[in-house]
């Protein structure tokens, strides 16, 4: 299976192309979207979401992620292997805090693509890679130290919000695993305690909680909690 | 094929992480999504789209229908067996509207996950339940009675928006046969008349016509109806 | 290979619809969505983007184009085969750009759908031409001119937005092939220098360039040029 992780949204007409690529290329291996709207340009926050959402797939699956302001330029593309699932991406910080998580992991460097557009490497570059790995037949590429992929000035948790998703619930970069079981998050004016899930809290009430891919998410219940406490991606709190 | 009726959005990640799970459990299978913007936490507006927009599907079609407010507490899940399609989602009246409308129907309650997350049943309890039903092996757990799904005072046609689509136009919980011929429709200070179709009225016109699933839908012809007559999901209407 | 160009949106319920009749009677023919959210009733806006964002297909692709202000009236549909790529959807202007860019191209009257709805004629009437075309049985219906295709009052390329992507990009209806290499783009108070890409030009910084389809797109780098610059679809501006 193929995975995207991106910020292209899905109307188009970037996944449409990339999806087109993924058909021509690995016939018959299905492609879904995990994420197609993660916040433009935001490397580091989205190199938090990806081990949360990733870990849970069978290994084999490839995994195409791409946030990618600096397309263009000689920032190189880079195939990791890790746990037994496949990453295919733009080496700009996005696979930093998996590298850090999981146990095995080895790294190539992407080769150069000779017709590739200036500015759509998903299509031109990294689908083609990615097809290739979801064939069976291996990464292309010299294999480049995991080194190349860390960014160790970022924390082990990032206390900020990294994803607003669709009924306005806040995903923040922290693993519920690294809270202690009672803390209170503080954000803005709001203290928010913790809760087990929705149906735990009363209507309205606002709280965290332990998301069904273990990182601390802020909620409303039956309200949008990016509204009613001022939250978009990149507000900080703390405990 | 398994048709997605949800609130989930599409762009991620919930969509996304349902579809991984049928691809694992249900291989080969054609999933498609039929609504993934229905209006959060309006169960009783997705109970009048369900009977409308599934029966045009042929029988052993699997719908895994989504609008789940109160997930994590005790409500059960369901599998509903209607006119030789499957159903499954949770049991607060989703189902209400199908049931009354069909021939033939059977339920089952849906057995408990062990390891189901907290809020996230349509990955960890719905999608296998729909997995399964999709590859032939028909629904686990208890048979109940059909009674279980019934919203006895729920009236038979429900006059209000239950949907804006993307054109800005209102689908309504009313059957166009259940309305008179000539029927004029009143909302806030406006009054519409009926149309065949958009061809039919002047540019900018607001008027009403029996869309192509059989509901109540107010328009406006090349302008948006919900903007122009200040409709959102809830606004009522009356003949 | 099946891909829709739509102005339908993904979230519901119209693409759902037609890729459920694809499944149905194209089953297993890939179908993905290139465009969802073209402009609603902007039929010369998307005539401009199709023969750029289809030419990159292999033969026998089907695309599914639906752009439908009229839909109800007597407007014909047509089917159009182009370089040895197919076309669907109705004849008002939607392919009068690709007819004339274009070497070898036929076209044929889709024959009239005795029981189609009035008011959703992709479900009814293109969806089921599409799959016929992609089981490769041929255009059905009778062979017409291919000057039924063209509006010659239109301009070789159209100097206005055509569509807003998720970044805030500007795409236009002008070909970069059409334009001196140093050309500087003036729309409203701003002068746009040409760049060969985002890491060209430093932050915050406005310039067009040629995309990854080949035509004139406006863009800020690391920013969305349809908020600083105060564009949107039908936003005019020239050499």
């Amino acid at each position: 299976m193929i995975v995207l992780v991106t910020d292209f949204g899905l109307d188009g007409p970037y996944t449409g192309q990339v999806q087109a690529v993924l058909q021509q290329q690995a016939p018959g291996i299905p492609a879904i979207s995990l994420f197609a709207d993660l916040a433009a340009f935001d490397i580091q926050g989205a190199a938090y979401l990806l081990p949360s959402y990733t870990q849970g797939f069978v290994p084999g699956t490839v995994f195409l992620c791409v946030v990618d302001p600096g397309v263009g330029s000689q920032r190189p593309g880079v195939v990791v292997r890790a746990d037994g699932r496949w990453y295919v991406g733009p080496n700009e910080g996005l696979f930093a805090i998996l590298a850090r998580r999981v146990g095995q992991i080895e790294c190539w460097r992407l080769p150069e693509v000779a017709h590739a557009s200036a500015s759509f490497h998903a299509r031109d570059v990294f689908a083609p890679a990615a097809a290739r790995l979801a064939r069976g037949s291996g990464a292309a590429g010299e294999r480049v130290s995991v080194q190349t992929l860390l960014q160790p000035e970022w924390p082990d948790d990032l206390f900020r919000v990294v994803y607003i998703d669709r009924y306005g619930n806040a995903i923040t970069g922290v693993r519920a695993s690294a809270m202690p079981g009672d803390a209170v998050l503080r954000t803005g004016e709001y203290l928010l305690p913790r809760g087990r899930t929705f149906s735990d809290v009363g209507t309205g009430a606002a709280f965290w909680y332990e998301n069904a891919n273990g990182l601390v998410e802020i909620a409303v219940n039956q309200g949008r909690a990016d509204r009613e406490l001022g939250l978009q991606v990149g507000t900080p709190f703390r405990k």
